[in-house]
């Protein structure tokens, strides 16, 4: 068996990194870990020992690097055909794709003002101009995936995907601010908060003893 | 044989619509066009009748709809496996999916403050702070890219893929800035530009006759 190690940064803030990390336990592949805790004075040179781009997630596989989230989640997907990572089905496979593009490269509202914060509750802030429009598209995401491929499971696509991999850390960003949900997204952000996996990352984030203060409010 | 549809923007600004639409001209698969100019008063409601996120590209294929991009590409590899739209050596294809969703969600300050343009030329504008490192970081990924991976031809990887089509919108911000360049990259930006299928996109973008101010000097 080949070495698999994963390099993240801080759970507690590091949403990027919750994302490969999440699939890879939630698939049960074995892998190492290396956390590389972000903004201190150490962090540039530590991560470009590591990563090509500068930041985490990067994923090292015997003598391969793979970084950025999305690329991690493609390589492991193909790398473990098994597994099943995104759908089956060539059309949900479309739609898993696509939303977790639009995930990969937009909601910068979103991203910026409500930062994902694992241990801490900041109920009602961030919510500035523009926000509140990434969440009613990130909410309308969920309950058109959930409607068209989801019926006969807890996630987007009824087992879990990529595509939850993705959404997962705006799932840990609804609950930290408190954002009003209707019940089909609040029924969703449970069922990513009550994955094993996922506690186990809020375990470590709350025994992490670094604060990031713009990250918090 | 199927219907593929590419919904694009202007072909003048729309970056986003330029990859996809390179991809499959390379590639020589059969396609119609619609394009919806943007930021005009019948942009929204047009945009929404075919795009779930709002935005192009859109590529529907009989009745699959998907959307974004980076999905789209990996749609069409998916779809016309004998392409070898993705590099076929899986070191270099995780390569080249790495700096693909590194451009997808990356190079904010150069993609704000020098908006592509095909028909106007801009020189030394748009060099505010923050851009000069995104131009290093491209030029040094296309380096470490051609020396390790793309010997053997013009592109990134020799022959075209999508890691060409996705960094193409940045060549063409290249030389409507006219941004110094070394040797390597001053050839691949070329190598971009002369492929038949730019040069036809090129002169659709001279032949549109709208104006979006934001996106001028
Ligand atoms: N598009 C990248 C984004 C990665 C990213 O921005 N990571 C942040 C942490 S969540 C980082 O490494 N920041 C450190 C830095 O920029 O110095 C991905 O999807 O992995
Ligand atoms: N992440 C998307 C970005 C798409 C995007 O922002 N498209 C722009 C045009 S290049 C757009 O549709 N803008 C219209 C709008 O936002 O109203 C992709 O990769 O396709």
């Amino acid at each position: 068996m080949t070495q698999l190690t994963l390099v993240i940064g801080n759970k507690n803030y590091s949403s990027w990194s919750l994302r490969p990390w999440l699939l890879m336990k939630q698939f049960e592949l074995d892998f190492a870990e290396i956390r590389i805790p972000l903004y201190t004075p150490e962090s540039i040179s530590t991560l470009q020992q590591y990563s090509p781009s500068g930041k985490v997630p990067v994923l090292l596989h015997d003598d391969l690097t793979v970084w950025d989230s999305l690329a991690i989640c493609e390589y492991i997907a193909e790398t473990f055909p098994h597994l099943s990572c995104w759908p089956e089905n060539k059309i949900a496979r479309a739609f898993a794709r696509s939303i977790s593009a639009e995930m990969h490269s937009g909601f910068q509202n979103l991203r910026q003002n409500m930062p994902m914060n694992c241990r801490n509750k900041y109920p009602g802030q961030g919510l500035v101009t523009g926000v509140q429009q990434d969440i009613n598209r990130i909410t309308d995401i969920w309950e058109k995936c959930k409607q068209s491929f989801g019926a006969n499971g807890k996630f987007l696509f009824g087992n879990f995907t990529i595509a939850d991999a993705m959404f997962a850390p705006v799932a840990m960003r609804f609950i930290a601010y408190d954002v009003k949900l209707d019940s089909i997204a609040r029924n969703y952000v449970q069922a990513i908060w009550e994955l094993p996996a996922m506690q186990e990352w809020i375990k470590s984030a709350k025994n992490e003893i670094e604060v990031i203060s713009k990250y918090e409010f």
